[in-house]
């Protein structure tokens, strides 16, 4: 773990979140999906007029990890880029100073979820439309604060989000996946929503195909999974109010491929 | 001027936005339309959740300017309150502690656009409708800033921003006001944009009334203004496009009454 950075009052990122972040995984001191994180962090970039640090820069947030330490099983690095500091009000300074700050962060993966099957439940706030931030882990994200504090249970693991139209996007901090008609879907993120880096490595593979699912059709579905890039996939066993009261249940998956084929990304033993 | 303040990484205002501002006119050390200021950083924090500094805490970020200093006639105080460090995730720490950061600015209103008038143009950028952070002055300002990016010209002063069914709103750091019919109007802010002080108080002195202006519209209006409580109100005599060229003149006013108005609140010479 490494000493947390400060950052100064007049920075972008803090003034207006004018810059993107990723949270990685480091298995054995090694970023997981870095090739998508990086590629990620670069598209932010480039939405927000943001010069991208260079390759080596950020290698070096988590190879600063390997020189003589012991390396933990898992850990999360956190990276931001903002577009460094000042300008006159929203617009930036001529020639910006783009920053990049790091940090890593002890963690254990929720194994457990993923044997057990999870409970979410639907959240209130329906995310807005605004194609030109859409997919990017930008720093705006009061959208997904306000839907986590719609349900304090532990035993709720996530909240679904949907957009005005009534459309499901995503989960607070995950993507969403369901199956339907033996095939694996994830919702468009063209409008809203963040392309989680499991989910883009999931389509490279062609193992999800993207498509629309509307509220009332959620029911439906065959299986319902939630899952990001740190935790892997976690099948979803019932639907509940943010109270807990039950309204639909999924049998837990047995021999579940998707599952499987997530955790092998993710480099977690299956 | 006082010392910028420095914030940790894990601020829930630098990761997620998680936090309000305002900025607040200075004259002769003393804040110009503070209750209003107050107020809205009142609305904000219940909006976000988050435990408002107390009225001894917010009166001393300007009060401090005042011991023993020359006081310049005009300065800017910037106050941004946040949900304090960490939490799980996007959501907050059980029991969070909620930081008040300020910092001073040289200013110098630009009295010569009030006179002259300015130009403006209209963005590209369509705001999204969110009616659950509508109206308070959040720290997600990555709409504004991608608007503002939007021209480069110093002879432009603001760019007008509508919504994704056409209505304008605002401009990018001021709110809109126009005349018709004797009467000036300001649009709706219950889906998206940002509630001004100025806007407030003229609101509460009947001085203008609220509807809507869809773009169309736009080239019938008798008069139109920009505004804010820092920079006053500033009469636009064209709206042209971002590389310049003009697309509809309007006179300068002659006895400008409204900008009269609004700068007795501010407490501007007239």
């Amino acid at each position: 773990m490494t000493a947390s950075p400060m950052l100064p009052f007049d920075d972008r990122g803090f003034a207006y979140g004018d810059g993107v972040f990723e949270t990685v995984l480091l298995r054995e001191g090694e970023p997981v999906l870095w090739d998508y994180h990086r590629a990620r962090l670069h598209r932010g970039c480039e939405v927000l007029g943001i010069q991208t640090p260079s390759d080596a820069a950020l290698d070096a947030t988590w190879q600063a990890a390997e020189q003589g330490e012991a390396l933990p099983q898992h850990e999360v690095l956190k990276i931001v880029v903002t577009h460094g500091s000042g300008g006159r009000g929203y617009a930036p300074p001529p020639t910006p100073a783009p920053r990049l700050l790091s940090h890593r962060m002890p963690f254990t993966p929720n194994f457990s979820r993923g044997y057990k099957g999870v409970h979410v439940c639907i959240c209130d706030l329906r995310l807005a439309h605004q194609p030109r931030l859409a997919g990017i882990k930008h720093l705006n994200r009061l959208e997904n604060v306000l839907a986590r504090r719609e349900w304090q249970r532990d035993d709720i693991a996530e909240g679904l989000l949907a957009d005005q139209q009534g459309n499901l996007v995503e989960a607070t901090s995950m993507n969403l996946f369901w199956q339907q008609d033996g095939v694996v879907w994830t919702p468009p993120l063209e409008q809203c929503g963040v392309a989680g880096t499991l989910r883009e490595a999931l389509l490279s593979l062609q193992l999800i195909v993207v498509a629309s699912l509307p509220l009332r059709e959620l029911h439906c579905v065959e299986q319902l999974w939630v899952g990001n890039s740190v935790q892997g996939i976690w099948p979803v066993v019932a639907l509940v109010t943010p109270d807990g009261q039950v309204q639909k249940r999924w049998p837990l998956p047995t021999n579940d491929v998707f599952q499987a084929a997530g955790h092998r990304l993710l480099g977690f033993a299956s």
